[in-house]
């Protein structure tokens, strides 16, 4: 330990912010995705004296938050950030919301003014429990040093509720800074057990499934793994049915010889077609709904009498199909999926959603990660993604935008070893830019490819649904980004980040190339029309 | 009317979206600041249909949110904001606090799902209340279609209360996309007025001030204007005491011929060394708290004995002074202030705080608008505004870092003909660092000066005070952002505004000359030690 970092009160040399690590880090933390302000420093000063938890900076706090969904979608573990008040924290919330859906497994940490302090409203000041709420599923003030192992020991058991997700501590900065109770002792990891299924269920599923009719087996949850869609396969086949996951998975695993897996689709009118008559499956999924409402369509997309509920999101879907799969006459002999072969686009030809992920098809190294945000380039690449090598793909779960680039950081920071790819929108690429400065920084291993068509497209395709006319000059306003168009390669320099424009697919697939061998990020501009 | 733009009801072409805006429009609002997702596309085709509000698109929801502030402390009138759901709003919620905490009365509209949506929690449905309570006077639901008018006044009076505020509109889609009532009368603009100060507590200042003693005259709310200034320098000079400000100010007018006005100092010994023994009159200002609590100092830095509450920062506080100063026996002949000569600095020295802050006091036009943020050139400055032309200056109210570069988009379409200058801290500006491509967008007479000093400068300071070890490897890497040093001018560049870097005088003189002349934007990277 450096000698000026020695706690000043040398009695008991254990201050409060240094009990809270210690608790954090024995719980099972080993990362903290940081954006720290004055109220943090204490915070701060014993990172510096603990050492065993890696920081990370980010210049954006929805970096942070974004990159623990990330992290924690990839690992399992639980990851920290620290913010800096309620305005800090407001910051990332888009991305905690997004972690929330995805069940992702991340302890906030925010300090806040002392506690004798607060009374006078400074200007920072704010109702810090308001904001992390909705995001959390438990806020837990720190009021005094004599909390602090059970704060920490509750806020790990809140992370753990049904499917995961965060759990948000607010900490004075007089209640860090003061000593530690000596006798304090630092709770064990308590590791995330999804719910078993009660037989119960699974036999009620097992006789409804006895009845011939059409079948869908829809994933979602833990059976987006290898192993839930290897049962999930197992079971539709055995059914004569079909195999689809839920529209946004926070990390499926796809391709290889897996089982193919069809994408829930996305508006009301094509999941309807899509599910038409048949008896849903749901394992591991939350129902089909209607991502929007929109009038005239219904939002519950499957009657109930159709659904049979095998498992909960928060609950083992694996294990829960591969039962039912025994109870309805074991495994049957399923063809190995076999690829079929990959080519690259003609190289001459200009770049195409579809190009770009023929290319993509193509290089993607096996046990690759994917960040994927927003439809240009994610609705083709999840309908073709079992004709790649087995990789893992990361979707967009809670819809507010700019998770796809802190996602990559955090995935990248998870596996080190692994190609991680970000296949990106240019709209939502913007609202958490700053990620691109984290991984020059830590020399993360991800090729972003930005999908540049310089405009909201998904906007204007909902406005033409609804027959708004695109070309006038409010609609366009709102909804175009070419006055003037971002140069992102410019953007990415800016933060030290190697960067390259690519207009064909020759392009693309040498800039490709080069990404996906680089020790550190390569952003691709990818003009599309 | 763009003919297809008419809405689809024929019977009673108005729909709920048509007659929101047109309450709005009635009661003030001129500007829209927006970034919108499919839950605000009947708004933005009633935009359109409307045609009667200026719509200014930005690529992430902090941009809106510090325009609108902005725009408000300038023009004094109502902009609105138009954000996305629940995740959406929460990326405006800190430069909102900031907003709070100037008293700007603002506007927002957060679209949300369909009533009849809300109950099937799809991916971005959230508790959107929660979030917009903390920055809100008042969080208003449209339930119907019936309560479009009356929620509207509401929201508008919510904005009148004490200093003034926002007020939050959540927005249902099926409510704005139903036929509005035929009788809805939009209601008339209310005009903002400070309270008036009773007489008594008029009479109760001039009792306690009658005895000798030495006074600070501080001014805050509507005390920051010319007027207040004067009537402050009034009283101070009446009573041989000292004219100061609150650290903060939403918007003060400084320089020519006015008055020096003294900032609050920052730091709990500095202010308490600063305002010694003195009386300290409170003329729109708050009381002299610590921004942060610091373990053995006190939060109130002015005992209440020492305190003379004049105002309130929702009160009339130019009308108490000059009552005051009448009652104590008028106004006494003030020597007109006379600005001391400004020259240039040393043209081939390298750049400094100071020497960036001589250049601006010699070349700011009359009239100028600054928006300040950031200590490293926030303090010069303010120590000598006094020195330049005529101005007005924007300060970070609220702490919540990001508001410079927004705010002063903002004050650029509040005031097109004003010279607006950013002086802008390189940590605070990444946060909504997208300003940028918004004032490309616009073509706003805005110059940036980014002072690059690669690091967080304010942490440095608060750690290098509780003595601990800024070379340390883990607060080096929290405090320090020169591994990758960012680079403002391809960052700029990527947003289509021109810009340039300056490490000498010289070159800092230059890039400003070029700036303050430009019709559009231009951001100067001043390297700084």
């Amino acid at each position: 330990m450096d000698a000026q970092l020695t706690p000043t009160n040398t009695a008991n040399p254990r201050l409060g912010a240094d009990l809270l690590l210690d608790c954090l880090f024995k719980g099972g933390a080993r990362i903290c995705f940081a954006n720290p302000g004055t109220t943090e420093l204490a915070l701060v000063s014993a990172l510096a004296r603990d050492g065993r938890l890696r920081c990370v900076l980010s210049l954006f706090e929805g970096v942070c938050t974004g990159a623990a969904d990330g992290y924690a979608r990839v690992s399992g573990q639980v990851p920290l950030t620290l913010l800096h008040l309620g305005p800090g924290f407001a910051n990332g919330i888009a991305n905690l919301h997004n972690a929330r859906r995805a069940g992702s497994r991340i302890v906030n940490l925010i300090g806040d003014h002392a506690t004798w302090h607060l009374a006078f409203d400074a200007p920072l000041t704010s109702d810090i429990a308001s904001l992390a709420r909705p995001v959390s599923r438990e806020v837990i003030y720190l009021d005094s040093p004599d909390a602090i192992t059970s704060a920490v020991r509750q806020a790990f058991i809140a992370t753990n509720q049904a499917e995961g997700g965060a759990a948000t501590l607010v900490i004075p900065t007089d209640v860090v800074d003061a000593p530690a109770p000596a006798a304090a002792v630092p709770a064990e990891a308590i590791p995330y057990r999804p719910t078993p299924v009660a037989q119960g269920v699974i036999e009620a599923a097992a006789t409804t499934l006895a009845d011939p009719g059409e079948t869908i087996v829809l994933l979602g949850g833990n059976a987006l793994t290898e192993a839930g869609i290897r049962a999930g396969a197992a079971l539709a086949a055995g059914l004569g049915g079909r195999l689809l996951m839920e529209p946004y998975p926070p990390i499926v695993t796809l391709g290889g010889d897996l089982p193919v897996v069809e994408r829930q689709a996305y508006f009301p009118d094509d999941v309807i077609a899509q599910m038409g008559n048949a008896r849903v499956v749901l394992a591991g999924a939350r129902m089909p709904i209607s991502y929007f409402g929109y009038e005239g369509w219904p939002s519950q997309l499957v009657p109930d009498e159709r659904l049979v509920r095998l498992a909960e999101p928060g609950e083992d879907a694996v294990a829960a199909l591969d039962a039912l799969v025994t109870r309805l006459g074991g495994t049957p002999a399923l063809a190995p999926q076999t690829a079929s072969p990959v080519a690259s686009p003609e190289p001459e030809a200009t770049l195409t959603p579809g190009s770009v992920v023929e290319e993509l098809l193509v290089q993607l190294p096996q046990d690759a990660i994917i960040s994927l945000e927003g439809s240009t380039l994610g609705g083709p690449w999840l309908r073709n993604a079992h004709r790649a090598r087995r990789h893992r793909v990361m979707t967009n779960t809670g819809g507010a935008i700019g998770q796809g680039l802190p996602c990559a950081v955090g995935a990248a920071l998870a596996r080190p070893e692994a190609c991680v790819v970000s296949l990106q929108s240019d709209g939502s690429a913007q609202y958490t830019l700053q990620s691109l400065w984290t991984m020059a920084r830590e020399g993360l291993k991800v090729t972003v490819i930005v999908a540049a068509n310089h405009r909201y497209a998904i906007l204007q395709t909902e406005l033409a649904r609804a027959a708004a006319p695109l070309d006038n000059a409010v609609i366009a306003n709102l909804t175009r980004l070419d006055k003037p168009r971002v140069d992102w390669v410019a953007l990415a320099q800016g933060y030290g980040v190697e960067a390259v424009c690519a207009t064909t697919n020759a392009e693309l697939a040498a800039a490709l190339r080069h990404g996906l061998t680089l020790d550190g990020p390569l952003l691709i501009q990818a003009e599309l029309p």
